[in-house]
């Protein structure tokens, strides 16, 4: 399948990604090459990326699974542990699994002696259409995601739609959540697709996603301006994930999960400041509603949600900014939400 | 006195400095400015920092003084306070200190919410003529010294020598340190003009010094190269003062201090091997010795430092390599030292 050059690295897919990485393998002279996994993808991952790539490992690095894990606590064993087994400037760290260990990998590798060479390989359909990508690397902050990190490009991002086998149905869907999303902000006819099939991780679907995040990347990397459209729907949705993860009585959403009610509230945000259609609306809160089951909100849940909101990185000089659409396809930049509409679009989600 | 020019800021001095910070305040809409300091510098140092600078600033955070507490730890604290504090993308960080303020500082800007403004008033001679130009950031690893960092440029570095009168001598000589490696690596003249003066801080010599080291840095970012000379004496004088600090029997050496030594150590492989003449060791042993005590080491003291030199950044493959002396004014880089010399280099030292 066709590569997908970005600025500095491509992604690139199944035979040519497996091509690419031998060759890689065969033409450089990394001083070690290390392998971090989680305990899930050295269990369920590793003898795939051994037949695949034939790096030889100096050591793997295994960190425990979760976005509860993905803290500067952990990144401090993965740096000891790399300066333990004598990794040096021109060390390689391999990045196998989720979002957690690719958005963590990468931001360890990005500042342990000042940057080493890294390679992504996600093995979650969310990884591949979304956390991989783009540069953005770091950990959480207590219950504030991504608030450590940097942006900084791998050497490549390698995608193999056979590691998807060993997912189950909801974290796939936690990635096709991210799809969905790519349709919403930049292709009406991708979004059409998407919310008529049941193929969650055609290689094809991928590939469109990849392609469409990666074109907003290249012309924004440090988002100034047009890479705020990815943000659609995380703004509440963030601050959703972030407050079910510190909530002991409540059950973890998965990244898409929480996304998905985000993308519902703040297309209620759409239809009330930016012209979406009330048809659009409830075309997007079906969709959603059809994946992922309804999530019951009380009032103290719903204020607390918003008080994180004032957190959000996105924010500047305290107001709560937003992608919003102006119909599926097109985004708008930058709306600031009056505070009384957060109830009232959780009120629409929950109607 | 005149600016010096980097790449993507400016190093200001005293009254065009103030000039400078003064413009910037009017002229930038950051949502909020902190203020970085430790417990030294607060006390010394805030009150001329406020009859310098009319940023009105939101909130100071202050860490504890001493390369001990350059760590993750410490950048941790930083975070959330930043956090707590209500810190955006939008907010700028002034790191008002020695190198460990600026170092850590300048990591935690670049990394915080992936990056905000930072700039550095460096408050010692060390951070002014070295720390805090050249866009090095970043904190220890255990004894292992910034292991964790990344390239990240100030906004601007502005420097007012009057800071100097709150320090005690040792500390100015650590600084005078660095700049003796200035002339050592680029310039006989300048290291002449050193060797003969009693004026460690002179605005002169360190806009000389601060000259020395942007043009290094500005032809060599990223230490592909030429940049690498400004590692003279610190590959041994990075492992002799992590050891200090790391051993509770032993005082600690300032950085100034512990470089000294390795720039003797090193001018001892640079006659043994690049060809500096034993006439000009001489000099150099002479003009550190003039400055910084004799230091004893044990024959077990000298082991374990050998030991950690693995551990150096600038090592790769195993190797360590050097940055040795042709003659004065004039570095060799990449040269391979055989182990047997080191323990020769330390007779040398002690004879």
């Amino acid at each position: 399948m066709e590569t997908v050059s970005a600025s500095t690295y491509d992604v690139h897919f199944t035979e040519v990604a497996k091509a690419t990485i031998r060759q890689h393998a065969r033409n450089t002279t990394y001083s070690k090459v290390f392998l971090l996994v989680d305990t899930n993808t050295r269990k369920l991952c590793l003898d795939k990326f051994e037949a695949i790539v034939d790096f030889k490992i100096d050591a793997i690095i295994e960190i425990k699974p979760g976005e509860e894990h993905k803290t500067i606590a952990t990144c401090l064993e993965v740096w000891q542990q790399l300066s333990d087994l004598g990794a040096d400037r021109k060390s390689l760290l391999i990045n196998l699994g989720g979002g957690v260990v690719t958005d963590l990998g990468g931001f360890v590798a990005s500042t342990f002696k000042r940057g080493i060479d890294f390679i992504n390989i996600p093995t979650t359909l969310l990884a591949m259409v979304d956390a991989s990508i783009g540069g953005k690397t770091g950990v959480d902050l207590g219950v504030l995601k991504n608030q450590v990190g940097v942006i900084n490009q791998p050497v490549m991002v390698l995608i193999f739609p056979e590691f998807l086998a060993t997912l189950e149905e909801r974290q796939l869907k936690s990635g096709f959540s991210e799809m969905l999303k790519h349709g919403l902000i930049s292709d009406s006819t991708y979004w059409e697709e998407l919310i008529n099939t049941k193929d969650f991780s055609s290689t094809d679907f991928i590939r469109k996603s990849v392609a469409i995040k990666n074109s907003v990347v290249l012309q924004d990397p440090t988002e100034k301006g047009i890479r705020k459209k990815l943000n659609y729907g995380h703004t509440i949705g963030h601050a959703i994930e972030s407050y079910f993860l510190d909530s002991p009585h409540l059950k973890t959403l998965l990244h898409g999960e929480a996304i998905a009610i985000g993308m519902i509230l703040e297309g209620y945000f759409s239809h009330e400041l930016s012209g979406l259609s009330k048809l659009d609306l409830n075309e997007i809160k079906k969709a959603f509603l059809s994946h992922f089951k309804k999530v019951d909100f009380t009032d103290q849940d719903i204020e607390i949600i918003i008080d994180l909101l004032k957190h959000d990185k996105k924010n500047t000089h305290g107001n709560v900014n937003f992608v919003l659409l102006q119909e599926i396809g097109i985004p708008v930049l930058d709306v600031k939400v009056p505070l009384e509409l957060f109830k009232k679009a959780f009120a629409y989600y929950k109607e």
